[in-house]
């Protein structure tokens, strides 16, 4: 399978991908069958290029290290928004990493839209379109034979999504709880770990890149709300919306009531849940205290935990350990082989 | 895609596996166009049976649970062997679950070869064909364009398997560690919780049915070499046999060594290890001390533990809590799926 692939931003989690691609070109020739070209890139602040012949990657890459425009890669005149450089390009996979909007999912939600509306693939790792438009966009990629594929939404490129779609077949899954989110658990470890109050880990976290300047949508429970959402939307026949959560972050937790649980044998972990209930389907994402001997103890930093419960496996539990970019980019870079594989066609 | 199957063996995980079938016959049919019929169960000790129009699965368990033979459940004469009952058999697919052998794997080896020889798909939950005859027999299956999968092999049901296999695409496996032995970690987990000395832990291991009769098969470490051969064999492209692994069991662990472990804050966990080392493979199974805030130590009773590091992903790890023959039969039966999604065409 040839594909002609674009870039939808290209910050930390597609340049790194880019990076992917270059490294494990021959391991996808080989391996899987898969050649690919770059025909569009399309970036925030350093412009966009179309180039139907293919542009170099490298180059790319470079140009952006150096704070240089991208523009001159592409062959013709400068699509002046992201959604006409998304109608232009003749990408047959784009691959979609702008800031999730955790309001409403915009504007990527039009542009996974608009690129599964034209016939293209996408394969995306912004949490938005999913969470706020999953029933809408499956039912279009189906609609219009193409796969809309989105790993690395929920424990980066870890196969959360995949082991629970394709992983457990004819199971009947029946509880979902886990660690969702990086930040809070980085500074639920530290103050744990290294006696912080709440403020000092949040400046730590923000020190070295895991945080945001504003770190609320980790803090106060969003991000987890959403990846929450997803889980129950996507593997649980749900059809909620982050709103539905009512996540209690971890804004109120005193360096008290962290040493409290310390002195009971036990720790706070920012607890996601998507549970059935009399055929419904409710979620939660709350701080909760977990023995010492729970795995979910032993995520400690930023790492991240899965917790499923089925009919048939009582309980599977799946850690990913150290997540950064290039975990969240080879989420990306798998979405793309089980394209080629042709897993959306069966699904 | 309609299966007619037949069973090797109809003890506790082909039992919970026909259970299974029943129970999930809808699910099967309406989410993965499957439909099956049962023509053939070869037992040790309840004679075997084959009815080429399809015997009653359900009458076959109460059958076995009354003590009475299969044998009148068969349309014809009575094979005298299972080798004989394999060759007459008309299954589409062969669920094997006899015994493990653990000095050469026989004579289920010599099952599944026939199986695969006469061209029809076998799932097996039976070590030892994999361990001993791996390379041969998919090299086999490969020429009959069948199918030859065996999930339940190593962490009974969880797709330990499939994560490796199909979960990580061109992702290059480097390392692949963790607990896989049931009865030496509950052993363990025994001697640190309540104090018992080694004795007594089997011997209480042996009360509630998690130990055979003989236990050295777990304590000495050969169910943990023979599943880390598979992995090391599978995932990681190594050609080794039990043998190779040189295992050290848990015989030599006492309640002093446990309890000064427990003191250093850490545990002992019988520790499975395959790791790529200058072009080879290379393979341990040993007792070693653990962190406790390493998930290898919340890993108690029966549950095991297996770890994946990669190129792409750091580490990946993945946990089966409570185990038993009805999460073994869960791993055959998502190898059937598999088996019709054309899983093993792709391989």
């Amino acid at each position: 399978m040839h594909l002609d692939v674009a870039f939808l931003g290209f910050g930390n989690v597609n340049r790194a991908l880019a990076q992917l691609l270059l490294r494990k070109a021959s391991t996808l020739q080989t391996d899987y069958g898969i050649t690919f070209n770059v025909v569009g890139i399309a970036t925030h602040s350093r412009g966009r290029a179309i180039n139907p012949a293919g542009l170099n990657l490298g180059d790319a890459l470079e140009r952006v290290t150096r704070g240089e425009s991208l523009q001159p890669l592409g062959s013709g005149t400068e699509p002046p928004d992201t959604l006409e450089f998304i109608t232009r390009c003749p990408a047959d996979l784009f691959f979609e990493a702008t800031p999730t909007n955790p309001r409403d999912g915009q504007p990527a939600l039009s542009y996974v839209r608009t690129a599964l509306g034209k016939g293209a693939h996408v394969v995306s790792a912004n949490k938005g379109p999913v969470a706020f438009g999953y029933r809408e966009l499956a039912a279009l990629a189906r609609e219009r034979g193409v796969g809309f594929f989105f790993e690395s939404t929920v424990l980066d490129g870890a196969p959360a999504l995949g082991i629970g779609r394709e992983g457990l077949p004819a199971a009947h899954i029946r509880r979902i709880r886990g660690v969702f989110n990086s930040t809070t658990n980085y500074i639920l470890t530290r103050m744990e770990a290294d006696g912080l109050d709440l403020e000092a880990a949040i400046c730590e976290a923000q020190a070295i890149g895991i945080a945001e300047t504003d770190p609320t949508l980790d803090v106060d429970g969003w991000d987890s709300a959403i990846k929450t959402v997803i889980m129950a939307n996507v593997l649980m026949g749900a059809d909620l919306r982050p709103s539905d959560v009512e996540p209690v972050g971890v804004g109120e937790i005193t360096l008290e009531r962290v040493r409290q649980a310390q002195a009971d044998g036990k720790r706070i972990r920012l607890i996601c849940l998507a549970e059935r209930d009399q055929g419904a389907v409710r979620v939660s994402v709350r701080p909760e205290l977990v023995s010492l001997d729970d795995p979910l103890a032993s995520v400690s930093g930023t790492s991240s935990l899965i917790e499923y419960e089925t009919d048939t496996l009582h309980r599977l539990t799946v850690i990913e350990h150290d997540p950064g970019p290039d975990t969240t980019a080879y989420g990306l870079l798998a979405d793309m082989v089980n394209l080629a594989r042709g897993r959306h066609l069966a699904a």
